[in-house]
């Protein structure tokens, strides 16, 4: 992260500093203090003067990375992803369990359809067939972390909406309806900025990024029970994949 | 995708209106024709006058999603995202590679430094142990893909640069360096804003947004051989994870 930054590159100095800097403090290379080190230090490290290190230091703030507090210094503000494992195992609310202390899922709407060709494809069924088509929003102690769309085959899952209304739970209502255990069987992810909508569902500032994945959990006969497109305000989680 | 919009939400409604076509669009709604349905069909579909329904086309067509051609209607833009698979066998070249003809990864820069915490943690090696630096940038058919930045211990993989320069493959100058199978052990995935550097060599648009993955690769004795972290351009890539 140190070293020498270039002068030549046509990017503004006090910008390529705030680049290292950003860069440093998500590598946890302030972890053990939990604060920038003081200008000074940095404008040696960096070797630019301390107004380049300032300037720097203010666009981090106005980011929300860090924030100067009066007499102590500059402060790392604490913004934990929460982490989510996507394997077999995969569950929104055991994934990330035990990082929160209060996990919901809330059903904003709910309708009943007909699959289109994705939803189709999802779920291995043909186009047309009637689906149960979910909005959820699923909170880690009152924090929005991500808003689902969630479809299911209606003839096996007709009760799912009234069920995960009380259980606000999928693996609970699942089992609630006779599926006793289910499986993550494939996991698209792709990244995008969040629209109008779910900017206002996860109470988002503009120009926010979601990740976005795409997700079939299936029985343990391999029979498709869930397709589900869900967006997480990506400031607020990570993925793991262990192999 | 289709049903009413809804009118109280206080966003615009053309940004409503947008943001459904875009799901559409995304979702392989028009991949048979690949071109947006006639205004007017549109107009009818949402329940809007034609004048909104020509504002979304036009936001979308600011965006790159879509081409408004002479005589022919709006064609939807082709943004192929390159798929890739994040398994125990990943690669970059391989796991791409059928998706593009030619692929291509160019050393910026490389040097030997001290590992830090987070390369110490990655590499399981001690803090200050010597590690080889690369940046990186890899290309699909001249169309820049990923910056990386990876680090190899320096005792096993001190000739990495020069063989990496020449095969423009990690996993062949692996195999020169005797390393003839690795596997993926953990991969991290968040998505961020590109910074100012990341921007110019994936030649994004501002305020474009990047996947992150930060990753370990071991040899089969599970000892790690590389720590990675690479920033995809997010309109160009999707993971994809099979359980």
């Amino acid at each position: 992260m140190a070293g020498q930054v270039q002068r030549q590159t046509g990017v503004a100095l006090w910008r390529q500093i705030a680049d290292r800097i950003r860069q440093a403090i998500s590598a946890g290379a302030y972890d053990e203090t939990g604060m920038v080190p003081p200008e000074m230090v940095l404008a040696l490290q960096f070797g630019v003067n301390r107004h380049t290190v300032r300037s720097a230091i203010a666009a981090l703030a106005q980011e929300g990375i860090v924030r100067a507090v009066q007499g102590r210094g500059t402060l790392i503000e604490r913004k934990e992803r929460l982490n989510f494992p996507i394997t077999k195992r995969t569950r929104f609310t055991s994934g990330i369990g035990e990082q929160a202390r209060e996990m919901r899922g809330l059903l904003l709407s709910y309708s009943e359809e007909r699959a289109d060709a994705e939803v189709a494809r999802g779920l291995k069924i043909r186009p047309g067939e009637p689906v149960i088509r979910m909005e959820t929003v699923r909170k880690a102690d009152g924090r929005p972390v991500s808003c689902a769309t969630a479809w299911f085959p209606a003839a096996r899952f007709g009760g799912m909406p009234d069920v995960y209304k009380r259980t606000e739970s999928i693996t609970k209502a699942f089992a609630e309806l006779g599926l006793s255990d289910y499986v993550r069987a494939t996991t698209e992810i792709t990244a995008v900025h969040a629209d109008e909508a779910d900017t206002a569902a996860l109470e988002l500032a503009p120009g926010a990024i979601l990740l976005i994945t795409k997700a079939v959990n299936t029985d343990l006969e391999g029979v498709p029970v869930q397709y589900a497109i869900s967006r997480f305000a990506a400031d607020r989680v990570q993925f793991t994949i262990e192999n």
